[in-house]
């Protein structure tokens, strides 16, 4: 099954709002293995419309219309469907009955903007709104399915969720072939060199697909099977993990959503150890993104943004002739910092970050994007330098990143060594 | 001069990636006046990505393609380009130094993946890209431009701010209609309640065009006038922009690209004011948004996250029988932490908040949502009650957000009241 998404909307094509419709859609279709074809964004204009309906009819089972579909002038959606399907527009009483109860349970008065939304095209089904005032339109023609949907993106969401979906699940029936996904997330390791080190592709993966996604907080790896059977596609795709864990493991911190902080929320919070960190070139930013979690109070005890040397030797007990003899921007400093942090607060463990994150504050033997980030559990203190970008808030995440990630590696026992 | 956006990528089509890529590029070619009349989503398929080229080049001026760049096999494009453009590619020495230079400034060993990237489509001129290592193309022919960039969104901006509009602006020559554009940026004040304080909106705005674009930071006014002389656009703007201050100007913070803590960086660098910040419930998002900002070590002295009750005493000295008695989620909590921070750093601003974020962690008598944030200057110590809503990381924005307006308040002598 192939579908297409039109997005029809000024507002999208001139940057002023994200298209997450297009997103949320796509993602949805692709839970139920459909395959989205082409997704594309038209002018509020009839003639673009009813062409781009035309090209998505002629190459897809399944497309799905959202935007132009309010009460105003603009809103010229409905209007291209009657022309496209060459029907004409009727009244719905269930839709009017629905939008006459909108308005009275908000006790506004119903206008006849409003009650004109109750008109649909004649060959379609309506698909009713309970969260706005228009209705979606569901046509079945030539084996070809025309799903139209409000823009708003809550009005949106509800009718796909109760409506959409479970029709288009229907319809699928018996499927022919049965699609599995998953992302592998690393982090610590260059998109290169992943590549390189998992070797000769074609005899890995074995007719499936495999993408690398690189971001500032490591390269995402999406595997995806297919088979005549789920179990079978399912079978393949663990088969392919096992062996990408087994090349590359070391570098995988989780899979799918999961994110690097609640990794390490669960490994500390499954252990009953409290961290502390001491933040320098990191800002805070480490303390936030471990603070996002919910229960993070279990796990996260304190945490110090040491910026200034003075709060470094005051707060953390760095050594003053450390700091004069090898700069704030040190291994020295840095492991200082992270034993600090533990010492004073108590926590099984001490994490912290120096560095200099751009665009001012180089020196000669110091350039931006150097840091270093130690760590200390209660067996030994370390410390490892990083070399990153030009770009501060990159750098900022990128040295988040890698400390949480030699945290992770500290709980694992795995080395911090490529 | 019309143009078509292609965005290359499954990650895109099923909705793993939200496509900003297409929104900035939307965005950056309006304001060139570039009518932006189609964009799509293709997937990392050959024959897809060649008919849409064509079809593209059938009915644009400017046709702007981003994604599968990369050094990987699942990245087609410049393939696609070559046989698009039947040439041939050659490797540009340009390039190649680039790639080079980037390697050894990280300090990472080159690898031949990685120097096939120097070779680029004989047609094209290089997009040379100082944020990574895959080069752009810029492609004229036939009185068409066609330019091709990399998905990741950091190195397109930059090729785009570098390369790509100063180029497209030289081409596109003299204007008929000028535009003007401003966003003023409130918070503290929702929409409702600055719309009304506005007035009558036809009178203020004579023609102009004006939009609420509200989000947990605050509500941003979108004000677009335009006129057939840029000075003409202009002044009606100036002026519309004066009433509306006139108007609700102590909710402005700033305007267009400002952010809140870059507003309050430049009042205390302007005035050379030391501020440190003791947060629980923000978490070090205070400290982190602080710290983005280059320079934050001439202002921002330091913080400390004091999650735990213990460290809200050790480090900040608050008084543990006001903990007793008042709750750590309190006015009189705030007050002291604020305090304690102030004084423990020699800092002449402290600022701390203490809450309760969700979903878990509500009382009977203190909900989710509660939040109290206190600051000290030299004259006064002072604390302020607030209620957000439910969700945990808007929560966190929202109080962030709201204590980065006392202390801007504090510090213009703007009273915190509505």
């Amino acid at each position: 099954m192939k579908a297409e998404i039109i997005t029809i909307g000024d507002e999208i094509l001139i940057g002023q709002t994200l298209n997450t419709n297009a997103a949320f859609i796509g993602s949805k279709l692709t839970d139920l293995q459909i395959d989205v074809s082409f997704s594309c964004v038209v002018h509020d204009n009839e003639s673009d419309i009813k062409n781009e309906f035309k090209k998505a009819y002629e190459h897809n089972d399944i497309i799905v219309v959202t935007g132009g579909l309010g009460p105003t002038h603009d809103d010229v959606t409905r209007k291209c469907v009657v022309e496209f399907f060459k029907t004409e527009l009727i009244q719905s009483e269930e839709v009017l009955s629905d939008i006459k109860r909108f308005f009275e349970v908000r006790g506004r008065q119903l206008t006849k903007t409003n009650e004109g939304q109750a008109l649909i095209p004649k060959i379609a089904a309506p698909i009713r709104n309970s969260r706005g005032t228009a209705p979606g339109f569901w046509i079945e023609k030539n084996k070809r399915i025309f799903i139209v949907m409000p823009g708003v993106p809550y009005e949106m969401k509800g009718m796909m969720e109760n409506f959409v979906l479970p029709n288009l699940e229907e319809r699928i029936g018996e499927r022919q072939i049965f699609k599995r996904t998953i992302n592998l997330l690393t982090t610590g390791i260059p998109e290169s060199i992943l590549y390189d080190r998992l070797g000769n592709l074609e005899q890995l993966l074995g007719g499936a697909s495999l993408a690398f996604l690189p971001s500032q907080f490591g390269v995402k790896m999406r595997i995806t099977t297919q088979s005549d059977t789920d179990q079978s596609a399912l079978n393949k795709l663990e088969d392919i993990e096992q062996k990408i864990r087994s090349l590359v493991g070391k570098f995988i911190f989780g899979k799918n959503d999961d994110l690097l902080e609640g990794i390490i929320a669960k490994l500390l919070t499954d252990r009953n150890l409290k961290l502390s960190v001491a933040e320098s070139c990191t800002g805070g930013l480490i303390a936030n993104r471990l603070t996002n979690i919910s229960g993070s109070s279990k796990f996260f005890e304190r945490g110090v943004v040491a910026y200034s040397n003075a709060a470094k030797v005051e707060i953390l007990k760095v050594n003053e002739d450390t700091i004069a003899n090898n700069g704030a921007v040190s291994l020295e400093v840095a492991m200082q910092m992270a034993e600090g942090i533990k010492s004073i607060s108590g926590s099984d463990l001490g994490l912290a970050t120096t560095g200099i994150m751009g665009p001012t504050g180089a020196t000669p033997t110091k350039p931006v994007g150097l840091v270093y980030i130690g760590i200390c559990d209660d067996k030994i203190c370390t410390a490892k330098e990083f070399r990153f970008g030009e770009d501060r808030l990159l750098n900022k995440d990128r040295a988040s990143q890698a400390a949480l990630e030699m945290l992770r590696r500290n709980l694992l026992g795995i080395s911090y060594d490529d």
